[in-house]
């Protein structure tokens, strides 16, 4: 496509999912249900349609030679079809956020405002792989009353247009537009570029993927973007922990989902328990097939390891590889998690209540524990429904989002004739 | 300053008010309340040494020939002074936002998960001209528990060091790091865009000024920012008004104070009442000096208009002059609105229940009011106590910002061992 033709191309995509977005904002909750129900259906009825489109992914994936762990988080199998399917289901019953009056009050002079929950508006996400986030992401922007713009990764452009295709058709039988979703109609990169340019029809981006595609994004974008960005996530346990208790928090925190963003990527230990503690720890994660990275006291005290090098206390491995770090105080372990962490979730081990208490509140992280696995942070786990990803930025949202945190707010103000004066 | 120079100079900056960041996010309501009582002793008793600096702006900007409403905004005059040490002791008398558990709930795990508001870290600030803006926001910020970096128009620079310079003795004394407020150290262009960059110790961007510099912002920076950009507010007077409240509101909201944001810009009429409501309102605004631009109808009505032209449409004239355009129905003056607007506060005058509901429901701007004038929109008369501006954005904070709108939130999850299954 020429650059004159994709730029049109995608601002027609844009302009209709804001002209779908005001429609959306006054669909009816029941509406909305409708939608979803019929979206859901609607994959079951074409499972044929969107396997192909997936098998011949797939099969463009091998041949063009993708590590194998991207070409196993493409295929959609029989499970993972069911699991999306079922998904959209899952939204669809999930409470309505929007019309909430989170607030309502009056003001001396008669006037009367209320603080009103209303959506976003047009959201654009930005992925990688796996297509059945494209439906997960639809459900839930739809379900608050927004457009979604998709942009998946180019290596399952088929999969995706052929769930968006579908989705499209349920939501437009079911008497919503169809541009409630859409996917950008071509796999090449300059699309994303000047999809990031078009700020008066697409409201905020949301990226989620690796921290090259992040970057890109944050610098190219004059759309608000809200990161989804790297957890370099820690488990401090403190000399007054519950020894038994850490060693099973940490094995949780690290091995049992290792790929995730909260899986714990480095384990910081008080000296003074450290050369009780660590060595059986360490074995058991070595058993676990765990590569330990030690500093210095660590490797004193276990002999064999790998010495972790200055990059490694901000690495997000995403893999079976810990660093470990003996520290003298609360204070060493607070300071070393506010210089090398990524503010995702950080966990202390303690029965410490004072100490407990300063780890929340110094650790400047979305979510601060105690004695539990930072596996928790996830939208699911948070009791929130469902969630959209885990938010690394400050504003806005904040760690596991939900459908709340894909709404905004108005204020809406009765008077009377009432005047400034 | 050399380039390298400039860097670093902002860098150390940028790098000490995270470090007090850090320190005032763990002050206590009692500490920051006596750090704000000091900040205000310490301005009125330094009266005569800002009103030096201040009295060197002006003279500079006079000797540069600066437009005369320029100049004015700079003088730092005694009453202007005043009300600037009131407005710091006002904002000590507010609640302290920090700390607020938002929401609090348990886990069928046991866990317990509290949604608990903290400070947003260091908060840039970018403005133009007016002095006082400089200890306003440093109190704001202060009293939020967040460091704030300054960064004042150049001509002002004399008086905003200066300012800066009394508050930074005046929080030291207290007993807090002096780094919670300072100004950008150079008047220089090159030490915003520098500041801009600094996404690893500055949190978020608020631009306070004209259309170029909030457009200019957006564009460089690496830093999220919440856009306080322009209000172009309508007044729809609906054929079932009460014509006498439209007539009183309109001429409020146009006239009352035209150089502010929510004042009105566009007047829309339903085309049943024009004829008999128009012609008197617009020569009671014409005896208060507003020069009209009608579109055709209007003209064809009141006789000695100037033609509106397309681009009256979507003017911000903060100034005297109004646009006024005859409308069918409901509809067109909400897709009038929806297309010209800039989403800020927006207004119908009706008696007419479920035409007002959908006037408020339908148009998505930040404010929307139903018999009042656009005026209210304003921190102090919405209730909110103070204000550091008034949002234009969607993401984060929407419409007036208070205190509560310049803090975040941290998830805090108490645990006895849980893991992930």
């Amino acid at each position: 496509m020429s650059e004159q033709a994709l730029r049109e191309t995608i601002r027609r995509v844009a302009l209709e999912a804001k002209q779908a977005a005001r429609r959306l904002a006054q669909a009816s909750t029941e509406q909305k249900h409708a939608a979803l129900k019929a979206m859901a259906d609607s994959l079951r009825a074409a499972r044929q349609e969107i396997a192909s489109a997936n098998a011949a992914d797939v099969e463009a994936a091998r041949q063009s030679r993708l590590p194998s762990a991207m070409v196993d988080r493409l295929i959609l199998n029989e499970k993972r079809f069911e699991e999306m399917v079922a998904s959209v289901e899952a939204v669809a019953a999930l409470p309505d956020p929007v019309g909430e009056v989170i607030r309502k009050w009056k003001r001396p002079n008669g006037l009367s405002i209320e603080k009103v929950r209303v959506p976003l508006g047009v959201i654009g996400i930005i992925y990688e792989s796996r297509p059945d986030v494209t439906s997960d992401c639809a459900a839930l922007c739809l379900k608050s009353g927004n457009a979604v713009v998709l942009r998946g990764g180019a290596e399952a452009f088929q999969s995706n247009r052929a769930i968006a295709t579908v989705l499209q058709r349920a939501i437009s039988r079911a008497g919503l537009p169809a541009a409630a979703v859409s996917c950008l109609p071509t796999p090449e990169r300059a699309g994303v570029d000047l999809m990031l340019q078009m700020d008066d029809a697409i409201d905020v981006i949301i990226p989620r993927g690796g921290e090259a595609l992040i970057r890109k994004v944050v610098e190219t974008s004059k759309i608000p973007v809200i990161k989804h960005a790297k957890g370099v996530c820690h488990v401090y346990v403190d000399d007054a922990a519950d020894l038994a208790m850490a060693q099973r928090i940490a094995f949780n925190a690290k091995c049992q989902r290792p790929a995730t963003c909260n899986a714990m990527e480095t384990l910081l230990v008080h000296q003074r328990v450290a050369p009780q503690w660590l060595p059986p720890m360490v074995r058991q994660l070595q058993q676990a097939g765990v590569e330990i990275r030690g500093c210095e006291r660590t490797r004193a005290l276990v002999g064999g390891l790998t010495a972790a090098t200055e990059g490694d206390w901000s690495a997000e491995y995403l893999d079976l590889i810990l660093s470990v770090k003996i520290v003298d105080s609360l204070d060493e372990a607070i300071e070393h998690i506010s210089r090398y962490g990524s503010a995702h979730s950080d966990a202390i081990v303690t029965t410490h209540h004072a100490r407990a208490m300063r780890f929340l509140h110094e650790v400047d992280s979305a979510c601060v524990y105690v004695n539990a696995s930072t596996r928790f942070t996830d939208g699911f786990q948070f009791g929130l429904g469902a969630e959209i990803g885990i938010s690394t930025d400050k504003l806005h949202a904040r760690g596991p989002m939900g459908l709340e945190e894909l709404t905004t707010y108005k204020y809406i103000v009765f008077g009377d004739g009432q005047l400034r004066e």
